[in-house]
């Protein structure tokens, strides 16, 4: 028996710690509605103006592959830990456009982990992600934090 | 008769200009509807697990906030204009929590801009973005360049 719960908490994260994951297939249809919802730029909506841009073809608002990189995160490590929720980004550089039928996978680097010196009961974990398409191009890069509960509130 | 295009070319984002602008309104299914696609945390799609959490009550992953800014930008700057793309973002703060009911709009600073020094034909603005919803209260805060096409290429 152990009384360690069955979920990463603030402790089982450690700095240098570098972990790839996921495969998320971009199809032109989700690309078409993120980018009339929120982002309705041409080249985000239309294959001749993708063209007729520097991005080279109809690709994906960057705001729809942070939410993607956002979904590898949950299904990686957020879902069933401690995540309490983040204070933000600290930056995110789109270097490549996201193109429909890309698949999408995280490397993952934990680059710090700071124990609360104000809220005993969690911490800070900040991630650096290198998001990748299926020629191993790095497409995106984004450094974050995430505030994780702590298994034991003020343990060592 | 004037040559000038009847859109915002870089050379017409001025550094200092303040505006204030938008008025998205956040409803309960856009909120669960986004959750339940890119970041499924229970407190972004159950009221229950909301109140229980830090954020008091069911709210919007950050990431549905900064996507619904991108839609105040184009609605109110980028539409029409010659925006050619953003290669990232510099940092985002989220605040507080956007709730349900929430009416948002924002604040829009252009913090500096620069004409390209390798490529004449275009130039960066940073901008910095308070997004404020309907009580006054700052909910997130964002910088982020984009960059322009010039009205001449290569004018001083």
């Amino acid at each position: 028996m152990t009384t360690a719960k069955p979920y990463p908490a603030f402790e089982d994260f450690v700095a240098g710690t570098v972990t790839t994951f996921g495969a998320y297939e971009v199809t032109r249809e989700d690309v078409i509605a993120f980018a009339a919802e929120f982002d309705p730029q041409p080249f985000h909506l239309d294959e001749e103006a993708g063209k007729a841009s520097l991005l080279g073809g109809l690709a994906a608002s960057g705001w729809h592959t942070c939410s993607i990189l956002m979904r590898l995160m949950f299904d990686h490590f957020i879902h069933g830990s401690t995540s309490i929720g983040s204070p933000g980004i600290d930056e995110v550089k789109w270097l490549k456009p996201v193109f429909p039928g890309d698949v999408l996978s995280a490397r993952c680097e934990i680059l710090e982990t700071k124990p609360s010196a104000s809220k005993p009961d969690r911490g800070m974990v900040r991630f650096r992600f290198d998001l990748m398409n299926q020629k191993g191009d790095v497409v995106m890069v984004q450094t974050n934090p995430v505030f994780f509960a702590r298994r034991v509130a003020g343990a060592a």
